[in-house]
């Protein structure tokens, strides 16, 4: 190990970081070549099936590789997918070592690429700000290891908890400034998801905005639009709702067998993926999201919803992360709350969270939890 | 005017500070006396009735006042009330000018003490860090300017803005740091408030308990317990109710004139306040804080209520400022909510506020907003 690992490291998380919100379903990918103190390349991972980070880094270093060290965020494919292996170009190129944040979280794949760049004599080191890499891939990470999405649940909220006026109107409850980072949280999403009741309530595009997406961030050439996924047990959506609107792709979850809604929602342009009902009536939640990471590559889910899906979902333990823009207003008590979580009645059966982030976005405040129970 | 003003005033509002918890009713008041760029006097206000902050910073300059600069953080007292003008203290110590961080807010006296130095040849500047004196006596000039108190409500909710079970269970939803931070709350407050749904509910003491204070603040010889306030339409108050118990001092108010009940309750050692009725029954809350004010003298009122009362002051534009202690618990849509506001059907009828600051007070986090409406 080296000092000045942790340094080139970072730098090729902070390359790895300008994938944000186009790698998907790859993940955020970044490397540095560094030759006698000097870095010699630098690359990131941009779009699926284009070139990965390593690739970049060493067309940039060309005879400079030779004899250099290689930092990557994850540990470099060997596997022949969309471009050729990644420790073949290393090895090619005469990297001597390589320095890896993470292994392949995919247990099928997970450090094989390790044995291969150590075969050919490379000295490899694995584990240099590996958390941070994995908490720039945290749904590659959750899919890989656990079969479903890593699951964000976005909520704007007055000061008094309250999501929507009892009438359901809640256009707006947060300012353009809050708006605006939700389009960010949209972007970097495999996809987001709402449920029938939103769709008929409010009829949301959901789409990612390019005008509205935050400024600071890297913005790429393509911005990709995110899967929206719809919970809709019974079919109840109609294919007039401006969801079905160009582009991208429209997923509709539901248990229903009616054929002729399903074709009607079809002709609208949307996917009908049929689930096994749940325990209440609606549809199975842990199959859903288990189709979502398996058939559709799903790795961060943001869920876009009301009281009940996300209620059901939480219960389910398939909310990893709350983020809440909390408005500086009031609302009232006959205003609608966040979570409809009917089978707390004592103080003992609260569900206890780690705040992990509060700061102020505009003039609302962001609010970032995760469960703890 | 003098560079140095600032930093000399700083200090004296340092000084002022210390009082936070024992002047009562009087303002909190610190004094700097300067002499050939040297500090030869410090003082402040610490209890009602004992020296005011001038006289402690004149005995500690002794000699050297002659000729001195008195930094003082409110207008110099010009009348006899239980000690003697501070006015004469100054002129007879020989003080050659006064700076005064505010005017005494009180329109009786106003710029009195002022006139009476000037009159003895001393120059006099007023308003350095002059909001800084108003904030550390909010509730002083808010009684003094529109008799009435300085209005906080104190609420504790959980992430999804609960209060408390739907049966009313509420103990804990904060962790102890919170509690203590709401003993310190307490203890720089006039009076605490509670409606007498409380009291049968959750039967608290609402006294400060000197062990849970916070650690950081000065801590006077005796810690003064608030007035304890009940608003009670229909006197449903019990005379056992622990809120009735030693020390300190009771008031409960009425719109009832049921004179045994009355009996009973100045027996349990309460004092009953007779007030008009309200619009709705209750009583007249705008007469309550004026009478707060005038016949109790109470600066600062800290409100520990329910969601009605909460309510009714904040519609009443009785509440100043809102301290809401945060919990990263969630309680579900079931659960009670912070303020009854029966009026606010539309989004455009929300109730703008002011965040002012955020903190982690423990595990918790405080969030104190003023509103804006």
């Amino acid at each position: 190990m080296n000092q000045l690992d942790q340094y080139y490291m970072a730098r090729a998380l902070q390359l790895a970081e300008q994938g944000l919100w186009s790698t998907d379903p790859n993940p955020r990918v970044g490397c540095v070549i560094v030759r006698d103190g000097e870095i010699v390349g630098e690359g990131w991972h941009e779009v699926a099936g284009e070139p990965h980070a390593e690739v970049h880094a060493l067309q940039m270093a060309k005879e400079k590789a030779q004899g250099a060290t290689c930092y990557v965020t994850l540990e470099p494919c060997c596997h022949h997918g969309r471009t050729p292996p990644c420790t073949d170009a290393l090895i090619k190129a005469g990297i001597t070592r390589v320095v890896a944040a993470s292994t392949d979280p995919n247990p099928i794949v997970a450090s094989k690429g390790i044995e291969q760049l150590n075969k050919a004599g490379i000295v490899v080191n694995v584990g240099v700000l590996g958390s941070q890499a994995e908490q720039l891939n945290p749904g590659f990470f959750m899919r890989m290891r656990r079969n479903r999405p890593y699951i964000r649940c976005k909520l704007a909220m007055s000061l008094d908890g309250r999501t929507a006026m009892a009438s359901g109107e809640s256009q707006w409850i947060t300012s353009q400034d809050a708006r605006r980072d939700v389009q960010g949280l949209r972007a970097r999403s495999s996809a987001v998801m709402t449920g029938a009741g939103t769709i008929l309530a409010d009829n949301p595009r959901m789409t990612v905005r390019e005008t509205e997406l935050p400024q600071h961030l890297y913005k790429p050439k393509i911005i990709r639009q995110p899967i929206r996924a719809i919970v809709d047990a019974h079919l109840s959506c109609t294919p007039s709702a401006r969801i079905f609107e160009k582009p991208g792709q429209v997923v509709i979850f539901t248990a229903s067998s009616n054929e002729t809604i399903k074709t009607m929602l079809e002709t609208a342009g949307a996917h009908v993926f049929s689930l096994p009902r749940g325990t209440k009536g609606d549809i199975d939640l842990q199959e859903m999201c288990y189709r979502l990471a398996t058939d559709f590559h799903v790795n961060e889910l943001l869920l876009e919803t009301g009281a009940t899906l996300s209620g059901s979902m939480l219960k389910a333990g398939l909310i990893d992360e709350i983020i809440i823009y909390m408005a500086p207003v009031l609302m009232g008590n006959k205003a609608r709350g966040l979570f409809n979580l009917p089978e707390i009645e004592l103080m003992k059966q609260r569900l206890s969270l780690n705040i992990t982030d509060i700061r102020a976005i505009g003039c609302d405040w962001r609010i970032t939890a995760q469960p703890a129970f």
